[in-house]
């Protein structure tokens, strides 16, 4: 099927035996070869465009040049997209090449494409998840090189790369709070906790902590917390429309930004204008944020730098367990302005 | 690094020769070897929990079971990550895996990754584009089986999978007239035939097409068609803003989910109610058309179907040229109902 250039073809026009070129070309010097004939065997080989096997190469070295990246949902969330992007750009700029598959988060998928990976020698391992959570790599993974990418393992040691939510949830408290906002912040999307998360989600439970000390550091605390579903902005329109009943806020601090769109939603209908009467401001830093009228102010997931990061500690063999975090920029816009009671 | 179970351990339960046990494994018969020894071998294998090593085995039969994935930027756009998902599942229930690496459209880029899959002999490419278009894919892939994504080719003589955009066009010009909507009917975004895309793009041209056949059909033509960008809401809610200052529409047809958003946007500005006042239809079924309020009728763009028929074409060797045209249904939400006019 294919033409591509063999070890043969170089043999043949520098006129040496197979043997003797593939000694030359793999820079092995246990094998007498005249300098002359050295020479022509990499002057054949340049000429023909020759490119070693890696699969041959590979029974040799047990290096194959390959990375599994196995996550749990990631290709199919939006927000994850970019995860993929870094860790594949990343990897070819290191001459490595990443095998995508996706779990749905099943045990059994996720031996079955182990074992397909393990069958093409794939070097090593990103675990990875959708979002920020507690999971524990397969046993069979122990004695490969892995990084955790956005998740943390309890019994598993190997270096996990995520996201500073905790820096996040004070980098948007002190967006607020720079602005002269210091009561009536309130909180929509809290840890996530809810009757299948109960006490929340890693994200939650971090962006909250970061907020509230953020807060306190300054004499204040939020005015409410909301705990509610993050995954779609019906959650945060509902959130917002109750809070509306009873309160009249000067920000809110929305968990992410499909909260913030609801956010929106509820504002509008009633008739409160963002920044003017209500600031807010968000994380993620999705697409929706700058598609916002006006366009939200949002704390960005690093997802490029979160692939790029982990597939560095690999090729880098730097495989220590511990956390690195990546920083969380705060993206602004124009959803924050100093409090309607200040001008 | 490996403690994975080898030939050689096989072997030794079994208390044969590497070579016997792999002669056995291999299913070879030109070997003479006595039933009784043959099935020690296979039960040894089996109590041992025994792999072949494909990476040895495509050596002998150049088939490693690997699909390239090659695309310009898929895996960052939030609308084809389900294209992703559907090829990496498809092509593990038939024992495939699939490298997935981007290109950015560059063709040193492409030239790069592509020896890095030839190196490691991937069997098969998927050729992939971010949104439909003409794209040649490089002459090296001549000789391998490619199936195009989401691309047509003028001279790459390959099987081509596609939306049926043309189809999705009819549909949502269908949604409107089912419904009472004869006159009043604007397009927004039209073939998106802009400065740098002159003529329109492949899906613009095609979904246009479908409209405007549904509507002759009916004996109604667009009351208007304005030409924008479709990348982001702010052309739509110009576009819209700009047609409101001129016309009273009974329905939008809004070539994307982005436009409609935006045209939501500028609907809300001017206290127009959807569907009450205007009714909106549109095409790609994104996340965004669950979440606008009211929630958005959307042709749904079948990302998911799209990687799993082209998997299947690949790994079925059904490579004759042609365009395979998955169709593109209907998500009815709350977005249309009868004209203001008829009620």
């Amino acid at each position: 099927m294919s033409s591509r250039v063999t070890l043969a073809d170089v043999a043949r026009r520098a006129g040496v035996s197979r043997t003797a070129a593939s000694f030359v070309l793999a820079g092995r010097t246990d094998m007498r070869i005249a300098e002359a004939t050295r020479q022509r065997v990499v002057a054949s080989a340049d000429e023909l465009g020759y490119r070693p096997n890696i699969t041959a190469r590979s029974l040799r070295t047990a290096v194959t040049g390959t990375i599994g990246l196995i996550s749990d949902t990631i290709t199919i969330t939006p927000y994850a997209g970019g995860v993929i992007q870094g860790a594949v750009d990343t990897a070819l700029t290191h001459d490595r090449l990443v095998f995508v598959a996706e779990t749905s988060g099943d045990r059994d998928v996720e031996h079955g494409l182990l074992q397909e990976m393990l069958d093409r020698q794939v070097d090593a391992f990103l675990y990875a998840a959708m979002f920020t959570q507690l999971r524990e790599p397969p046993e069979l993974l122990r004695e490969y090189p892995v990084v955790l990418l956005n998740c943390l393992a309890e019994t598993f040691t190997a270096p996990a790369v995520l996201p500073d939510e905790t820096g996040a949830g004070a980098t948007a408290a002190m967006a607020l709070l720079d602005t002269g906002h210091v009561d009536g912040i309130h909180v929509i999307g809290g840890r996530h906790d809810t009757a299948d998360t109960p006490g929340g989600v890693v994200a939650g439970r971090e962006r909250m902590a970061g907020i509230e000390a953020a807060l306190a550091e300054a004499g204040t605390a939020p005015a409410s917390v909301t705990e509610c579903v993050w995954h779609t902005p019906v959650y945060g329109y509902r959130a917002v429309s109750d809070l509306l009943a009873r309160h009249r806020p000067s920000a809110l601090i929305c968990l992410n930004d499909r909260l913030a769109f609801g956010a929106y939603q509820a504002l509008h209908e009633r008739g409160l204008r963002v920044p003017d009467d209500v600031s807010v401001v968000s994380f993620d830093d999705s697409d929706l944020a700058s598609w916002l009228r006006p366009a939200l102010t949002s704390v960005a997931l690093p997802h490029y730098e979160l692939g790029e990061v982990a597939v560095k500690l690999l090729v880098e063999n730097r495989l220590e367990p511990g956390q690195v975090r990546v920083p969380m920029p705060l993206r602004e816009r124009a959803s924050v302005a100093p409090p309607a009671t200040a001008r």
